[in-house]
């Protein structure tokens, strides 16, 4: 492994802002780590789309990291996890992490009773991405899946705390508390900042599952098998990178990050679809 | 002018599916006229994107509106009416019916008391596109204008008759009816999906103006001001493009349409990219 190697950044993309809370753990585990963010604010939202669309937006997403010299990409992105993970593998000479397999790992790790909940965007549960891989993880375990499409927007309107996300919830959530599960996969990188709503409806018996926590720890381990881990002892630097940049994006980007953000760069849109395609 | 452009169809363009509503009161007015919608699907909601970003997006969908022979195009979003209507005009040499005068019209003939609501898109809102207009009409009309960017999301849910949306309806409205309106502008597509719950909040007394019917009265005026009504006495057909489709499309679709839609074609996202750039 060359030296230059390993100081390359770790490249992190994900439909919109939602990844930044994976960034955020990525940079608590491994602080002297570079990343570089892609977020793909133009085309957001990913999990109301379909499977071929999202495929095509992911693999120009790595495309895009890929010509910024990254070591290993980072989908921290449950949708995109969900459906692009094969094509990504097969196409990029890079470790690739995604959301899924982490986050159920943690979450068979920390059961008791062998019932897991899992909470995403339609597209993430109509894949049932998190329920294959936890059953073949533990073939008896029991998956209690909802999608819960409102939750994104609540996020991104800033109403963490607000009284309707709390009715929001109920509407979502009350059927979960019926059956009996001990755990929740929150599956979708913007839930992490409604922990707080979402304990509030389901009580303290059950365990919240961040899967940005699981697959920070991830990374780190993927970065030493393959000789990867930077040699550096200084902070890390950080790049932001974005297809759009709405008025309220600094304010939201710095609620999920939990830290200031200095400099976003635009990627074009166009440039970014013409990066590939599916059909090449 | 040619007998030929007479039987072109009209051609409708939206972010996503709210332009249906368009769609429907135009073919209430214009039962002859063929239709051809294209959603942007792949790349909806608009309403969260910058400027620069909707204004290219609504040239491409204009540009392939034009590829497929129409003789004017409506631009059934509010968002790229408030934004993009300028360059619009100066690309394409058909006429480009949009939003924001025709509702804005209709509120001035309406309003007694001289004070109209506007609600909508944090794009639209931010734009002061209405209340622009509003003025221009009437120098001494009282504009208050409200973002609702959940209402979208809301409907796309399938909650137009859902409890928390009455919640968040609540919210977002009640400060208007201390303002003593008498006439409110639902200035998204999506929003008249959600009269009813809208009007129970503010009560009898405030008009809702629905912009698509504004807009549809002047798609009429505009093609016999240019000679370009059809001679045709059958009903027109109606032809539907999206940039993806989407699960749960067909369903909220023909909830929008208020009748069944046969096929919906797909235009691939990449092509639509490629169309145009602000910068050519």
């Amino acid at each position: 492994m060359n030296f230059m190697e390993k100081e390359k950044p770790v490249g992190v993309f994900d439909s919109g802002i939602g990844g930044l809370t994976v960034v955020k753990r990525i940079a608590s585990v491994l602080p002297n780590e570079s990343i570089v963010y892609f977020g793909d604010t133009a085309r957001v939202p990913y999990g109301s789309k379909s499977n071929e669309t999202v495929i095509e937006y992911a693999i120009q997403n790595a495309k895009l990291l890929m010509q910024k010299g990254v070591k290993a990409i980072v989908v921290a992105c449950n949708t995109a996890s969900s459906v692009a993970l094969p094509e990504l593998r097969k196409r990029f000479p890079v470790p690739i992490i995604e959301m899924i397999a982490p986050g159920a790992g943690l979450a068979i790790k920390l059961t008791k009773n062998k019932r897991v909940g899992v909470i995403g965007t339609r597209a993430t549960i109509n894949n049932k991405a998190y329920s294959q891989k936890l059953h073949t993880l533990l073939h008896d375990v029991t998956v209690i899946e909802k999608a819960c499409p409102l939750f994104v927007p609540l996020v991104e309107e800033g109403w963490h705390d607000h009284p309707a996300t709390e009715v929001i919830a109920h509407e979502y959530l009350d059927e979960l508390l019926a059956t009996d599960i001990d755990t929740l996969i929150l599956g979708c990188t913007h839930y992490p900042v409604l922990q707080k709503v979402i304990s509030k409806v389901l009580g303290d018996h059950i365990q919240l599952i961040d899967s940005g926590v699981a697959a920070a720890e991830v990374v780190r381990e993927e970065l030493l098998r393959y000789n990867l881990t930077t040699n550096s002892s200084a902070m890390g630097r950080m790049d932001f990178f974005v297809s759009d940049i709405p008025s309220t994006f600094k304010q939201i980007a710095e609620l999920f990050l939990g830290q200031e953000i200095k400099e976003v760069r635009k990627i074009e849109p166009e440039y970014l679809a013409g990066l590939t395609s599916t059909k090449e």
